[in-house]
């Protein structure tokens, strides 16, 4: 027992139809201290290079953190650690909502599920008991109808659960797995292995209380945790109330967020119709996660024209994705598009960022209406648009050549494409600019997962956070250190704990990893250090390169796409920034430095037997990449 | 106390924002048992003649019935008694679903809504506490989004919830009260009532049990109703295996499944698409009642084609009005416009016997694309269909026309329409051809809501049931008496119990009298004979007709359209058969004299002194009715 950690894993296995609970370690709790870390962990020694995604050999590892039921805030998260189809790397999402503490509840810290069912199943988790139940009659539904349905069926409509829709199904490797209607372990094809697996959902019913090893250590950092939240200067004004959409006008005047696949940043922008204020205008009310009391989540409604009575809450990723990314400034068309997406199980950043991609080519001429089956792909579509994400999740006309995402999308295509598909190690960019944000595109160049706006995200680019020290945006130089400490604090203190990012990053500072040492050792019983969080943060994201280097990544893969390296911004707050290579050369030499990994950016001996991890040293010796 | 009675009336001002609790007198119970009893009686009491139907001084009033709550099966059903914007008259609906019991729950029997917010509220009923809460936020949402978002902001998703969509919003005639997401109150405008009073849903969590007289009988007789449950020819093959669509093929052998408007039972009849064996194709799990082992409701999902994806649960009465009705034989478009009229809370049986008669209209040239905006209005063209749906919940384009039902459309349309509108006394017609059924049809013809397959269902039509009596289907003779028998059996032992009207078809036979009589004895205490039962269904037809006469209704009301006086079935199972008027006239003189009414369609002084209904007398007496 670790304080408030349960240290059970539930492994499930499809093809047998069998469970059993294994211990965690306390080893491997203290090196990875859950979520993400411990979620890579497993994936690392127990899914070896070369397997096939898509096939039984493939698992997906859900672990929570240990905050998650405990009452500290916005810990109601859940990482799950797989290898995705879309990248052939490690997958590691996060999704919120009230599914991870449900789960956390039935007693468990970690769920394995491997193998393949051959009929459809879904999961039914109640406290120690798991029931393998037929899927058959739920293939097909869309992630609204199958939790409804299931809740129906089991009689309960507080069960929590996980779902994939049509687009898995169909096996779009940009599908997610939705939890709670409108939460997503989002980007990379998780949905995809679970479809894979004949998985059609997951549905848990937890009435078990996690413990704290020391409740009065806890009661006193949670007590400073919430003072720092009620001060935290964009907390409340910002994300309480508008949600992640807070940072499109702050990218708009740093010129960052990126607009028609990426080549009218500054020039499009800013547009009225995506701003704060239309988005305001939509507000109904909040879809928080469970115990955050600043709840983001902005729910929606269309109340006017042709998309009226749509529900639904996009994130600021997705407004930007339907949206800038495609030229489209109709938030109701967005809404809509979201809505659509959520319940089809569409991963919406790649879904638009394809889409935009595809809109790109065919202003180009390098698509013409014979590829799109007669739609009129030009920026600003919003009809092609909706109609896209409803052919990529059936693979039905053009959206069979886009359902696979980018980099699949340019292979069909042919004609030059791939030069346009603004992808990173083969996963669509977030809607950051990185020629706009330097140390936050880096992360996107370097990151685990592929472009990610979440792992390690630069503060201090977008809101001019001094911690651990401010930055020059668009100085190319310093980059390599800075993102270092954010992706390891960000592993460490979000990924891992599991804590949402928002809340660290919005009141943790200054201070950030003192608080976390603190409140790891209250609720674990540990006697962390922030030096030791830190250490746990660069352990992730040494095991998780050591994964991707197993699978043939190196210093040729942490690169941007072409525009980035050879376009200056046109317009905007950041005009004529870009990166060209021999900055990107140098900002690698830097950062592989900062990390202990040799020229070819492969973790060296030394690094890895300092972090513990004698046994990937060998590893890696063995494959001949030391 | 009166048994499993809590004996509580929940009354609730809008307009003040207040509520009190009422004593429900042993009168007025034992006299109306509950359910449509009371909540008639309520109306007649409360809602005077002449009152507009939507103004602040109309009301609804919600009553369960005294076996809602306790053990006996299928009795999870509420009766709505409100004056109908639609017809003027009387408007009783029955909601199954969880709602009903959770309402009960609540420790209340009866409901009455009366006044109007000034601003969008919805109710939450928990237990003894009445809150209202703003609901300007939620004006606009579909019912199956409002339900989830009340859910989702009271915190608990057991909640059960009754809501209004769109369609009610923008005051459509034909807009329902949805709850349970797919359970309505339908008919009759019950949404557009709702709506008036600015109400938007009603939510309710109830933690309470009721009582049982004496157990111990209860035991028996519940014991007997299992059996017979088990032994009912009808219930688990027919109803259980294939829902209410299991009448399907029944009515296409006795050639009484209208089509195309009424014009084609038996020339267009029977079409495959419509059968058991292409809806079972879709069928993938059920949605029942609270309680219900017979679980009727089929979910069906549509897995191929332009609307795949989509999930709902079409009745019978959906397939005949969307489909045989608008000449449409694909059931997955079916599928999908029950789902938009569910989720816009729009009635789909005057939904699509409207959009029948204006595909008949524009059939014989009476209006054109120029009125129709351009659909191209031909029976069978199922995207007109389904836009017209959507048009109607929004008021637009010739859904403006359409949004009020038949009778109103026929107004606004002028030349000649109204011979082709499907109504009595302003409500569109079931899906059951009375020419063809005439027993049934009779009942259309008189029973106190206008045209109503419930109230009083023929069973010796349609299943050729031998209780109370035989009947040959198409000879006009003897209908009355059998007419009021299933009247009043039906009013007092489904509509008031309050018990689902399959239950007591397919299983009470033989002796269905007296076995109510026990289970009203075991529950409540009381010590009813069969006779007192079936007085009991009576005086509630005799109360609902006193509302009626009040409001102007005479023999002239108590008719058929044209059509079916008319014109003789062309083919099938009741070639040549039609109701000539002097067969109607001989019909109303049987029904009338069986009733103990005059000539003219009024309760006699002397049959409402019987009843008990001396100050009813006296009402009509000074309306100069008598």
């Amino acid at each position: 027992m670790y304080g408030g950690y349960w240290g059970k894993v539930l492994r499930v296995n499809l093809t047998n139809k069998t469970y059993k609970v294994e211990p965690l370690s306390e080893k491997v709790a203290k090196d990875f201290i859950g979520g993400a870390g411990v979620g890579i962990k497993y994936l690392y020694d127990e899914v070896p290079a070369g397997t096939d995604p898509l096939s039984p050999e493939n698992k997906l590892i859900f672990a929570t953190g240990p905050l998650t039921g405990t009452r500290t805030p916005s810990t109601s998260r859940l990482a799950l650690a797989t290898k995705s189809p879309l990248t052939g790397i490690v997958c590691l999402s996060l999704s919120g909502g009230h599914f991870p503490v449900e789960f956390k509840n039935t007693g468990h810290d970690v769920l394995i599920i491997e193998g393949k069912s051959e009929e459809p199943v879904y999961l039914y988790i109640k406290d120690d008991q798991v029931e393998f139940r037929p899927a058959d009659k739920l293939w097909g539904t869309t992630t609204h109808d199958c939790e409804h349905l299931i809740k129906t069926w089991l009689n309960d409509h507080n069960i929590r659960v996980a779902s994939i829709g049509p687009a898995a199904e169909n096996m779009s490797k940009i599908a997610s797995i939705m939890n709670d209607r409108n939460r997503a372990f989002g980007r990379r094809g998780t949905g995809t292995v679970m479809a894979s697996k004949n998985l059609k959902a997951i549905a848990v019913k937890g009435t078990k209380k996690v413990s704290i090893a020391s409740e009065d250590a806890f009661k006193e950092v949670h007590a400073k945790m919430l003072k720092a939240f009620k001060e935290a200067p964009g907390l409340y004004p910002a994300l309480g109330q508008h949600g992640t959409s807070s940072v499109i006008e702050i990218l708009w005047g740093l010129g960052a967020c990126p607009a028609k696949n990426f080549s009218a940043t500054g020039e499009w922008n800013p547009v009225p119709g995506l701003g704060i204020a239309t988005l305001s205008a939509k507000k109904i009310g909040k879809e928080p996660c469970y115990g955050c009391p600043v709840a983001c989540t902005q729910v929606r409604l269309v109340k006017e024209g042709r998309y009226k009575g749509t529900v639904s809450p996009p994130e600021y990723e997705t407004v930007f994705a339907l949206g800038a990314q495609c030229g489209i400034d109709n938030v109701d068309a967005i809404i809509y598009g979201d809505r659509l997406c959520n319940e089809l199980g569409l991963d919406s950043i790649s879904t638009g960022v394809t889409i935009g991609f595809a809109m790109e080519l065919y202003e180009r001429g390098i698509i013409t209406k014979e590829d799109t089956g007669g739609l009129e792909l030009k920026f600003g579509n919003e009809e092609a648009m909706l109609e896209l994400i409803r052919q990529m999740a059936y693979r039905e006309g053009f959206g069979a050549v886009l359902a696979d995402g980018s980099k699949a999308a340019a292979e069909k295509i042919g004609r030059g494409a791939e030069k346009y598909a603004m992808i990173i190690k083969g996963i669509e960019m977030p809607g950051y600019d990185p020629r706009a944000l330097k140390t936050h595109g880096f992360s996107f160049a370097t990151t685990y997962t592929g472009a990610d706006h979440n792992k390690g995200y630069a503060s201090q680019d977008v809101f001019g956070s001094p911690v651990p020290e401010p930055v020059d945006r668009l100085d190319p130089k310093g980059k390599g250190r800075i993102t270092k400490w954010n992706q390891d604090a960000k592993a460490a203190c979000c990924d891992a704990a599991v804590m949402c990012n928002f809340v660290f990053d919005a009141h943790y500072m200054p201070g950030p990893l003192e608080h976390m040492a603190e409140l790891f050792n209250a609720v674990c019983g540990y006697d962390f250090t922030a030096e030791d969080v830190m250490k746990v943060g660069e352990r992730i994201n040494n095991i998780a390169r050591a994964f991707n280097v197993r699978e043939g990544i190196s210093r040729k893969d942490d690169t941007f796409p072409e525009r980035i390296l050879k376009e200056p911004l046109k317009e905007g707050g950041s005009k004529g920034s870009y990166i060209p290579p021999e900055h990107l050369d140098m900002m690698l030499d830097e950062y592989y430095e900062a990390r202990g990994w040799n020229k070819n950016g492969i973790p060296t001996e030394e690094k890895l037997r300092e972090l513990g991890l004698e046994y990937v040293a060998e590893d890696l010796k063995k494959l001949g990449c030391l």
